[in-house]
């Protein structure tokens, strides 16, 4: 058994000014930028999010531009079995995630996490 | 004053099948699919959400496949003015929405709609 919900979406941006995309996204949305902190921080702000919103990151990326959503688990590897059996494949293992693409062709990740907001909402899967 | 909210994402999909890619999206995500009515509904499946969760379409298109947020706006004019002096772009008028696009090559839409949950939950803008 394991637990899988949409969590978030990452907004793609092919741009050598992430301070200004994300200072365009920001404004869009009416939430306030963070710059993130950790490992390769340096290309992701997060957007504020309320108690129960999606969260937005803006990131910058070497591919187009586009959006992708992420689906956080806390089992990465019996998400991803469960998304191949419905079709999707994967792509490339980052650090603590999967990058997939779907059967529809649109890219998403699987993300490990692991808390009580999972325990809350997530989707139950045997 | 208007208000605006992030109400939606929209997952674009390229395809001849769109129950099938509706299909995938519903499974993945954990949310039962919904064919829609009205104008247009044969271009779109709705998956089902909690209350406050983000709303997911899955739509048919006759352009690449991608995901794109929906601003809802009780006032698309002037939404649509304010996005443009933050540096989006008219794309195209589409019955009662605008597809615009961001200065970092996002498309987007902006909807017109008005209700209790907007005035809940949106930003306001002067």
């Amino acid at each position: 058994m394991h637990r899988s919900t949409l969590r978030e979406i990452t907004i793609d941006c092919d741009t050598d000014d992430l301070e200004a995309a994300a200072s365009f996204w920001s404004q869009a949305l009416g939430r306030r930028k963070i710059r993130s902190e950790g490992p390769g921080s340096e290309n992701y702000f997060q957007l504020e999010a309320s108690p129960g919103d999606i969260e937005i990151n803006v990131q910058r990326v070497a591919h187009p531009s586009r959006v992708h959503v992420d689906l956080e688990t806390d089992d990465v590897e019996a998400e991803v079995q469960r998304l191949e059996r419905l079709g999707a494949r994967r792509v490339e293992q980052v650090r603590h995630w999967w990058v997939m693409e779907a059967p529809t062709g649109h890219r998403f990740c699987v993300v490990g996490h692991s808390g009580k907001q999972l325990e809350r909402d997530g989707n139950v899967w045997e």
